[in-house]
């Protein structure tokens, strides 16, 4: 039974056209929607969100990604493979960070036009990345889809600086509840300060707290995110309508 | 194939870690999305949801629920058997409506962390409610998780006061279309109306009828929503946009 | 491991219902949301998300639509079947044209509510179409719900009028990127200008290009969807939040 994901900035309907691609080639795929929410085209918080949950999934996993503003133009799609899992979509960084998470990656550049059908220019998900992944769930392996390359667009999730009692870093991605997670590392700060302590988020003074419900409704704090970031939250309520925050923004740290 | 149900306020995201940590513990598992579109935190309506569709799930399906504020704090995690169905998630009143409906209730609370690796402060979702999910599907028993316990938070939803031809109650659920769906029992209404009468509902003239398309375009209506409860509608519209009413709200019915 | 699809203007919650029924009926259905975001009772457009995927899916795929703002009044409930694959939902035009891209239609009227338990007034997804769309997934052939008829309602995607130079047609659809879709096929333009050049659309000149990256960011183009009808866009922008056109508009276009 094995694992199929799909990560897109689709909203509704089109991610269908790719599961009816993937269960005319493997039937018995066990498809799993990780989003079809990502703002469109932003590839960092693509990048994100699979990173947030890909070691999760076991082994043998492959993942479809498709956020993809440059579809039908030059860019590249590719295979990556990595701690066992697999990735396919467009050669434009948004699913290195999650690859590198699992450990050293090999990358593929799809160039055997022999396992696909027709391919539309606008609709790649669909006809190129939906196929490629669900003959990857079977037999085929990376290599099978073209030659290896190192000539791939890469990505991280942008610089963080720390000096002394100071943490400069930006805004990745605002969840659903409008939590503000950063590509500051908890492990940073917590090294700065303890729990139950005030920090200084540009300008506005945050206790850092181990959960949500350790402030009362509607109060901000700053915690260690169950995906390893830092993050700014306001417990039952929005720290990004509240601070005006969105991604992509600086924060700067100044730890006390 | 056992069916596991998942439903969360999350919105998007976090509910493929979920899916992720099954899906390594039990391959073949039926993951079925009750919702994830709960307000945030809002337990009753999250019960309400769970309510409404437990009984059509086959005997051996296992429910996992997360509308969870308090996580990460001193609440406990629950385990509820009930009529051949398993439920799993914060012990916080939002699985009892659902358990109760399916019969007599037997809770356990989680104590065994055998059965659990790290646990994050800020997502038992993943680290506790998702893994214990995943093994109820398999041999583990729910006392495997750790002792009977009556000492839960218990959850309804809320006082219904009928006397004469006045029945008061309140609002617990609005939903995608803009249904206002009460606490009061669809029965008790019918008891006391025919269909294509009036009623007067917090101080409005409306009709009581078996379906939507019997009124007009724009209309109020009042019915006997899929779910049993009385439910207030507007035909092809927002009955919740056009009253002004949200959930939570007081409703009283007077009957001519 | 049989295919069922949903199609529905639900939202969130009640599509959990249909899911239950069929999982209790057919354990190892394989269940694909097309979608649950169609606009409340825009039978037309849930008549074109399910057109533009049902080519994609494997002989045997059933699907299950629920665009019925006439549920528990008059109109009939159908089975068609069509190219190896099935439909049911209400008897409203809803799945004709998806039906009819795979080839002739037979259409059943269902009768026989032996199939059926208690059937509400105001839920026939979850107490008519899942529980026959379930059985379809199994041994019962189309004709065991009742007898076929060619008294069902028909409908197509509206008139499109091409003279000379000069072709009209309709916004069908609105995608979640704000693309405005027309029932204008790709091919007719295609046949009367060449990519590159411009066209001019309700007063408003537009290139007409291969793909969204072919204009800068912002800019308006129009292209030949992966559906194939034409398309009018912003590339990294919502074209119908720029033209203020929206479902049903009427589209001119003059071709230079």
């Amino acid at each position: 039974m094995p694992v199929i994901t799909l990560t897109t900035d689709f909203g509704s309907l089109y991610p269908a056209a790719l599961k009816a691609v993937i269960l005319g080639i493997e039937p018995g795929a066990q498809i799993v929607d990780i989003t079809h929410s990502i703002a469109h085209a932003d590839i960092r918080a693509g990048a994100f969100a699979m990173y947030t949950v890909v070691d999760y999934f076991p082994k043998g996993t492959v993942h479809v990604a498709v956020v993809d503003p440059g579809v039908g133009t030059e860019r590249n799609s590719i295979v990556i493979s990595s701690g066992g899992q697999f990735f396919v979509g467009p050669d434009n960084g948004l699913m290195i960070p999650a690859a590198l998470k699992l450990g050293d990656i090999q990358v593929y550049k799809i160039t055997n036009t022999e396992l696909l059908g027709d391919v539309s220019s606008t609709f790649h998900g669909r006809d190129i990345f939906a196929r490629i992944g669900a003959h990857l769930l079977g037999d085929m392996m990376p290599d099978d889809v073209g030659e290896k390359t190192e000539g791939y667009v890469n990505m991280d999730f942008g610089a963080v600086d720390a000096i002394g009692n100071s943490v400069s870093g930006e805004v990745i991605y605002v969840d659903d509840f409008g939590n503000i997670i950063t590509n500051i590392s908890g492990k940073l700060i917590l090294d700065r300060i303890g729990f139950g302590e005030k920090l200084n988020v540009s300008g506005t003074k945050i206790p850092f707290m181990q959960t949500y419900g350790f402030v009362n409704k509607g109060e901000l704090l700053s915690l260690i995110g169950s995906h390893g970031f830092f993050e700014i939250a306001v417990n039952l309520g929005s720290a990004a309508s509240e601070l005006g925050i969105k991604n992509g923004d600086k924060i700067n740290i100044l730890i006390p």
